[in-house]
Parts: C-alpha cells; structure tokens; sequence
C-alpha cells in the first residue's frame, strides 16, 4: 500500500454539496446504450470473454470514453482503461503514477442482466467526464478501467482482467482452457485481437488504489432500506463435492434395517449443514445447491448419492472450523448408517479485507451526503478481492431489486444507480483533486 | 373361488419321499438354454414384451414344451399354455375344466438376470414332464403358463400377462401406449403375429388355482438361513412424486434466515421418510430412491426440489397411516422453512393376501420335505397379485444370491432351484393327482 496516499481534503472544498448539475448524468441512459451489445431476443444480455458480442461492447466503450474525453487504450488480456491525466502532463507519465482507478468488468454471465459489472464501468466512465467538466484536469491521474473477464462464464476460469493486471495469473497457465466448443483460451484471444502477438502493452498494471461501485446482487440493502453497501470484507469461499456410497437395493425386498441408503444419508447430511450453518449464526452462509442420487430410480434405494457444498464466511476460520463441523458430522451420519464417505474439495478463495482508510473516506462521504448506509460483507466474489492485496481497495453496493442478479430481472432504480455515483465521484474527488 | 377344490391327499401317496430320479431333472440347463435367447454381449439378458428375442424365446418354449409331451397354445395375447391334460380327454375340454396353472413370465428388464420370471416358467415345463413321466396323465388338468409380460420394461404398462387373462386390462385400454421408439402397442402385437387379427383365442382364461414360482430378489432368505419363502401376502405399494418450492438465491448473498432453499427442505423431509418407516416397523418399507434439485448449481440456492417416494406394506391401513404421518411432517417442514408443497400420487395398488389354504398346503410340503422355510411377504409385485382376485393364488420363493436381481448378477445355486421344485412338483401332484 505504499503508492497510496489519502489526500486530506480542503475545507470546504469536499465533500461537494450539492454536486452541480448531477441531474444532467444519463447513468441508466449508459446502461440501456450498452447492454444492446449481446442483448438477447428473449431478454438479457450475454457477453462472453473475446466473443462477438464483448469485442463489440469493449470496441464501443473505448469510442465513448474518447468521446467523454478520456485518452484510452487497450492492454494484451483486452481490458480497456479511459484515462484522466493531470494537467500539463503526458500520457506516458499519467500512466506511471499509479492512478487511481474505478471500474468494473464488462463480461456477463449467459442471459445475464445488464447491471452486473457495467454498472461500475459506466458510472466509472461519467464520473470522470464529471469530474473534469466540472473541476478540470485532477492532481492526481485518474482512472477507468473496463475489466475483459470476471464471471468465468466462457471458460472455467475467473477474474482474468484483475489477475492479468495484478500478475497474479499468466497467459502460460491458462492459455491451453477450453471453451464448450472446443476453442482454447489463447485461440479465443487471438480471434479477437489481444494476446502477446498484438500491438498492445502487458496487462501488468500498478494502481494507486481500486474502487469498485457493484449492484449487491442480494436483498440485505433492499430489505433493511439502505441506499449503500460498504463492503467491510469480500468472504471465503471453500466448495466441495460430497460423495456417500451404499447398496443399490430394491425398494420392496429390502428391509429397511438391512439397507445401506446413500440418499438417506445425503439427506441427512444436508439437513445438518443447514442446522450447522444457522448456529455458526452470520455471516456465514453455507449451501448445498446440487445433489445427484444414483442409480435414480423410485424403486431402488440409492447406492450413491453426490452433493455439492459452498461454505462462506469473512473469516478464514470460522470457515474451517464450519467444515470441520460440517465433516465431523457427515462422518457420524455415515457411521450409524454404514455408509461410505469421501470428498473432495474445489475451491478455496482467502476472504479479503477492503482497505480500512477508504472505508473511513467512504462513511464520512455517505453521512455528509445523508445517504442511508451499512457496512456489509459481500457474499459474491468480485474484482476487488483480487486488487486489495495489491492496491488499497473498497467496494460500494447499490440495492438489487429483490435481490435478483444473472439473470434478465436484474434491475436496479435510477434513483438508487445515482446515490452509489455521488459516492464515486466524491471519493475520485477527494484522491484526484485534494490537496 | 367356488372353481377351487382342494384334492385330499391320499394316505401315504402325498406327499412323495423321495420324489423318484429327482437328480435327473435339469433345472439350470434349462434357464441357460432359454438365456440364449436375448442374451447381451455384455452379460444378461434383454426380452422385451414382442421384440425379436421375446419372440424366438417364447416360440422356442412352445416346441420344447412340445418336446416334453405337452399340448400347447397360443393366446391373442401371447401368453404360451402348456397343458397336461386328463387321461382320454380332448384338449379342448382340458381347457373347460378351470386347469390348476403354475408358471411365470419371460419378459426381462433391459439387462436383466436369467432367473427372474424364468425360473416360474422352467420349473413348471419340467414338473408336468416330470409329473406325467413318472404318474401318468393327471386326474385334473394341469398347466404351465409362459406370461408373455411382467415387467413393464417396454411400455409403461405391467402385468399385461396375468391382466389379460384376468380379464383386468384390455387391448382398447392400453393399444396407443407407445415404446421409447414410439412404436405402439397394439401395432408391436400385430408385428410379433398376435392381437384380435391373429389366428389365436383371446386371452380371457379360468384357472382353478395358480401357483408362482419365483426367485425372492431379496436377501431375506438368505440373510436368515431359509430355502423356503412362503409368500403370505404381495405388498401394497404407494407411489408419489413430491415437489418441494422455494427461491432461487445466491449462495453468498442470500442470509440463511432469508432463505427459502427448497433442497434443504426436501432433504429434511427425505429424513423424515427413513425415520418414520424405521418407527412402523417391518414390514413396512419406504424408499426416496430419485431427486433433483433446480437450478442445480452449487452456487445457487435450490428454487425446487423433487422427489420420489415409495411406500409398501402387506395392509393398506399401515401403508395410509404412514403416508398421512409423512404428508404431516412434509407440511410441518414446509411450514417451517416457508417452501411450497405439492404431490402426485402416481401408483396405488392394494395389498394382495396369498390363498390361507395353499399356503398350509405348502407348509405341510415343506414340512414334510424338511426344507427350512419361512412365511414371508413379497416386497416386489408379482403376477401372482393380478391372479390372486380370480382364483386361489400362492407363490414360492426361492433365496437370490446377495438379494441382486434386475441385473446380469441375478443367481441362485442349483440346490436352492431343486427344493423350490419339490415344492412345485408336490403340491401339482397333490392337487392334480389326488383323489
């Protein structure tokens, strides 16, 4: 964190009240103008890394922040930044100050909605359009950048545009994935004009710091009737496939003292990780979304039965010691039921603090605008929990309407997409233009 | 009943010990032989109800039925009679006199065993041979029955056999019912060379008494030692499919306490189902042997889950009285966990008590023989249910290695065979040759 340094505002300078002319941001207007790339006849969106739809939406976006007055540019993964430099300066040097940066990621899950990431690239676009008609050319470089790829929706694979630019994934580990049809990663980036052999820089990029504004894709903001989300931590995440084997038998000549059901097993499993969880208390949350009963047939009890399991908390743990509850207890369940067990464990993601300075910035921003806020976790991974070891980063919710993301309900009120502005553009205000 | 007359035994004739050259009947020669028929490369065997192994099966039957000195018939249906018929008489009055039938069904599972209904069907065709080589021509006729379909493994219908003997189904109810090729009924009949065009009489068919021979495809005999099931009663059985509703939500935004997670609903009611089976007791059986979750992803918290549900017993009051005891914590759970609740009751049929008189006469049999046998109910259903309403009815079960049946594995020891066909032999010849 040593590039960051929180400039103290002056006087009464910041924050700004009003903001002048805040009416006059057509924010829905960029997200309705957007999310005709990949619209899908039936509803929604659907952008895939390097497909037709994305190429033609990262191409636009880069037209329209030229338009807005940004210098822009391409790196090798295909994220796109549109910067506003300090005055007098070039573009090369704005680049090497480690701006600070806003933004969000441009991809979309298939039939998606058309507030999941595009909110915070388009908000990050017409902040900074804002903030120099309005005050001109900041003292510090700042920054837009529209991420190529968060959702992993193309291929298994997530977080492409935040780790190429932390570095924390290359090309070399991914480059041989493959699409459902067969394309590989390297193919895929190739097609559409990035990768190592285009015209364009590395993605290897050093931010100042990272704010991210995100609809919640939950209920908590909607339900407990806040405008903002601080998001205090990004959770863990471990994910396991859960595997109970017993006898395939049939349903009518067996006993059921004699039967070694695996689905009855499962189900019981799946009853305590409910049980688990709700004691645990929040904010840990733990799901099993997935189960597969074989051989599947009323008339035979199962011989194996295989669930998933998804534990998050926003502390690493509180997310073992639930596992370890969690597996204490499927072990008893297979005991007294003489069933198999075994599993295997997917995914383990380290839950991530925001930056504590930025968090203070943010709540003294919301008080002053009298905007209704909480600090929250967010329950979702995001860009941001890749850029916080590497840069001071915080995140800023907006309610989802009954909590509903990837998916073409997705909606978000005008009203409620323009308080999560005014706190962007106060926060860019106050690290691009104080003293 | 009033066709049933139960034939005193005759002083020291009844039963016979030892049954002469008992050794020389070749029981497992005779279900290898017909397990060519249909045999899978891989192992097991398939016939389906009018497909070209069924037909050159039950053809191949006629002729060695034939071979074994008895007259044989076709019915529209294509049920294959063997008859053994009273000394002097025609055939045709044989037929008049309400014949006492054993027999069975050769139709298969896809990739079944060769024991499963084969065994009713050899054994019968062997114990008339064997019946009229060593005490001539019966004093009543005797049949052997080869049901043309048991299984319901190539349209969704069971039992047509024994039902359209019975008189309990017809053509005109079931003829549009279509296989997974979406050939129909009545036009696979046609093919095979039966149905109301064919050259045959119709099935409509009055026995004096049926007896079933049958491997048990449980591991009860087994389990406790027995050669010997004298099956009491044939299971009722109930069948629903049960659908669990709720939200769609994700899995890291969505508070436990805010959830309505259909899947975690369902596995506490499939909790439910084992415990309240366990208490009833034996021998009550219940099975959730299928379920799905929607959407089904590991990140999504389940929208619907749906489930099946089996329940058996030999009395149609404790079959009721559990299902109302799942229903009520089915709807307690969904209360609970705030989830809607629907079922589809999509199977009911009463339980089926075997004939009181038969089956002291098998006891006495098995007594006499000194086979180790049990009173027991049959768990799976039989033909021997559809026939029990029409005429005095009892079936025989023999033990099936590990319970497995339905699959290529399907085996019982020549040894347990034989005492099964003891069994046969003497109450055939009790009721066939006594006075």
């Amino acid at each position: 964190m040593t590039d960051f340094k929180v400039r103290a505002s002056s006087g009464t300078e910041y924050p700004i009240q009003p903001l002048p002319q805040l009416e006059q941001v057509q924010l829905q207007g960029m997200l309705d103008w957007l999310s005709a790339y990949g619209a899908d006849p039936q509803g929604g969106v659907t952008r895939l890394l390097y497909d037709q739809a994305w190429c033609e939406a990262q191409y636009a976006l880069a037209a329209k922040m030229q338009e807005k007055g940004l210098t822009t540019e391409f790196d090798q993964s295909g994220n796109l930044y549109g910067t506003l430099h300090v005055k007098g300066s070039e573009a090369e040097e704005g680049m090497e100050e480690a701006p600070i940066v806003t933004g969000s990621h441009i991809d979309t899950v298939v039939h998606g909605g058309k507030y999941d990431g595009a909110y915070g690239v388009a908000a990050g676009v017409l902040a900074l359009e804002y903030l120099q008609n309005h005050f001109g050319a900041p003292k510090r470089t700042l920054q837009v950048v529209s991420l190529c790829e968060e959702e992993g929706s193309r291929f298994p694979f997530a977080y492409w545009g935040s780790r190429s630019i932390t570095g924390v994934s290359v090309l070399e580990d991914i480059q041989h994935l493959k699409d459902q049809e067969g394309i590989t990663f390297a193919q895929a980036m190739r097609d559409a004009g990035f990768g190592p052999d285009s015209c364009y820089r590395t993605a290897s990029h050093t931010y100042g710091a990272f704010l991210e504004l995100h609809i919640e894709q939950g209920q908590v903001l909607e339900r407990l009737g806040h405008s903002i989300g601080i998001v205090s931590d990004i959770v863990g995440q471990k994910r396991f496939s859960i595997t109970v084997s017993g006898e395939a038998n049939h349903a009518g000549t067996t006993p059921m003292l004699w039967r070694k059901d695996a689905l009855a097993g499962a189900a019981e499993m799946i009853t305590a990780v409910r049980s688990i969880a709700l004691e645990a208390g929040e904010p840990l949350v733990a799901t099993v979304g997935r189960v597969i009963a074989e051989p599947g047939f009323g008339n035979v009890v199962a011989s194996r039965a295989v669930f998933s399991l998804d534990i998050r908390h926003i502390r690493q743990e509180s997310i073992d010691r639930c596992w370890q509850d969690m597996l204490q207890a499927f072990s008893r369940i297979a005991a007294e039921q003489q069933l198999g067990l075994n599993w295997e464990e997917h995914l383990s993601v380290t839950p991530v603090p925001m930056n504590e300075q930025m968090t203070t910035d943010i709540r003294t921003i919301c008080e002053v605008e009298q905007l209704s806020y909480i600090h929250m976790p967010s329950g979702a991974g995001h860009d941001s929990q890749i850029f916080q070891p590497a840069c001071p980063t915080s995140m800023v919710f907006v309610p989802s309407q009954d909590g509903i993301s990837h998916n073409p309900l997705e909606y978000t009120a005008e009203e409620d997409l323009m308080k999560g502005f005014r706190v962007l553009v106060q926060l860019l205000y106050k690290y691009g233009y104080g003293s």
